[in-house]
């Protein structure tokens, strides 16, 4: 016998999300929908060589570019992996998380911007103000995604009943080093440009291909 | 006592919706998806210094337009996060709330446009009329927010069943005066439009940076 | 007592989509993404005066241009709401359903090219071609939207069990009676083609101004 | 029987998504959400006759364009096909899956891309190179597609509890069917374009036409 339950299919309720909270299912959607964005306008800045010119000398001559649409696509990529476990842990949220959250998103939604510069200046003189920039772009993301799980992880009414404290000690681990590397990052940049991104393209090869190898030694 | 029911994943019966009603879901992906969309193309805006140019003066050069991504992303968040309360205290929708919401984001969409606008006109002549639309483009989609307020508000069918009566008059209280500080915003912008820039500039930090400030404390 | 439910969150279950049915909320939510692209896209086609020209004279020297934003904005949401109508009827959606919808949302992510089109040639002298495009295009969204009804309605797995005959005769009607407003429209676009976009304006009006009236005066 | 279960709404709890593994909602409103951006913005390549010129040779000299959008149409909403019918069969992810999961949207975010390249050299000089890399596009997504089948099917918790083996035997045999097709088009590419392009042609109407003409058959 089916019961009628008209609170289900919109899950909204008092009991569930009392004043001050929110349900996830708005918040995921909305950090869904910037993160897919911003991932899929990184292909805009990608150069079509014109109708008359020959099509191959495109990776010689765009290699740059092709590196920072796998660069950024590889980092925003996992952004949102890395947004996608701590709401795996939450329940719901309040004010302050959706306001920071907001704060994370303006600098992700920045990464196409400086994504770009980069590639722009990467080989010319002023590569370092570029390629820190970049650095710093992506390390306010993982600042302010540090701050978010710091302000989730403090708060018993925003996380799941059964979640193990080592489980959020280990997500604190993790962020540390993952900031740690990334002000590394923003140093080297200013100093040999060069060898940050060439640390930036090594950690989106272990990122995106390892899983990759993984599989084809299993078959 | 609940039992197993082969359609809630689907969300959809006509016990849950009967005619002219409408479950919640594609009201908030569509509306999540609209603001995750307007939100994100602000940073095409952004102009990025050409390959033969140093990158730093940037930020002196193009301050603007940085302030204008500022401002707009606060701006476009808040009518997220006042969509996402309204929306919580929401058990389903009938056409009139999905044709409103339309108007409503028809303005919202509007956003990028009247930004870029108001960044290119701002240190120029014409800054008053840049700064004035701007200013009326806010001020209509948090009216037409107002409006959509009330007209779910007034309809005990479209609300969740716990919804405390001074959660709706807070709610309210809330929109008047935001939408008299836009007013104020408005007529500003039309006698001093970098008044009226300043007073954005305060309001988005007060939304985007305020909560950031309150975690830093708690450590 | 909280009994595991492990396949609940992800909505996903042989019994609930047996073999060659798609559960609908990948199918609403790929919709409702690109619905929500489309909408969004258009706002990317207004001219912004440039930097030394004056403000004001945008309205009426770009009305064109805002008449194809509103219109199309009004037409893109109608179909939205259509859509939305639709699989509230629906339980499940077959491999038919999805290919049918794609067909249908190939016409619809035209709409931002033949707005485009329509606006830049509307005071121009090859301005029948144009408008008559526009209204064919938006008759074959229709078209498919009414062929995608009729599939679904036709199959009893696809729709919810308690779904009343005449809302389905209802919805029939409303859809043939769009069909041949819009088979008209595209007629009179080839004859008079500012008379058909007269037309656009007042269904876009009617479809998105009138509800705003009907809640002013209930004030 | 089954017990009133407040945390539901928001689909998470570590009993439903054990340490190491994610619920589906956010891997597929990301999957969804990009798939989205990616086929509507194919529409932003199609060229717009400027306002002094006539509109109808629209098709006649710009029908490669067309052709462009109406197969890359056909190829991403076969994609996005392909991986609702695979996620409808899985009840969670792994961190693998979830990186997988990128390298192939990875892939599938360069098609306006390849897209662009293929119709703006195929009828030049250099239309091997261009349609070859289209190509190898379209095959480059396809195995990921299949490789991260692969990864799910090998995995008995996160595929549904109740998968026949047959359906992945199919599954498979599909894709590697798929996969050869692909493979053959890309060499086809390389010694006669045009026979390449005619073939995803005849592909992409066999899949979003062919639908339609069963309907009207059924009337």
């Amino acid at each position: 016998m089916k019961q009628a339950n008209t609170q289900a299919p919109s899950g909204n309720s008092e009991a569930q999300s009392p004043a001050g909270f929110f349900p996830l299912d708005r918040f995921n959607a909305f950090s869904d929908g910037v993160l897919a964005i911003v991932i899929t306008l990184l292909v805009l800045e990608l150069p079509v060589p014109p109708a008359d010119a020959p099509v191959l000398p495109l990776f010689s001559e765009n290699w740059v570019d092709f590196l920072g649409y796998f660069i950024s696509f590889a980092f925003v990529g996992g952004i949102w992996l890395s947004h996608a476990s701590l709401t795996k842990g939450m329940k719901r949220g309040d004010t302050v998380t959706l306001r920071l959250n907001l704060a994370l998103l303006l600098f992700v939604a920045l990464l196409p911007y400086s994504t770009h510069l980069m590639v722009l200046h990467m080989t010319g003189q002023d590569a370092r103000a570029a390629v820190a920039i970049y650095g710093l772009n992506l390390f306010m993301a993982g600042l302010l995604l540090t701050v978010l799980l710091s302000h989730v992880a403090r708060d018993r009414r925003l996380v799941v009943d059964d979640l193990a404290d080592d489980r959020i000690s280990s997500a604190f681990r993790q962020r540390r080093m993952y900031l740690a590397v990334n002000a590394v990052a923003v140093i080297v940049g200013l100093l040999a440009p060069l060898v940050a991104v060439g640390a930036y393209v090594l950690l989106s090869v272990a990122f995106i291909i390892q899983p990759l190898i993984g599989i084809w030694r299993k078959h």
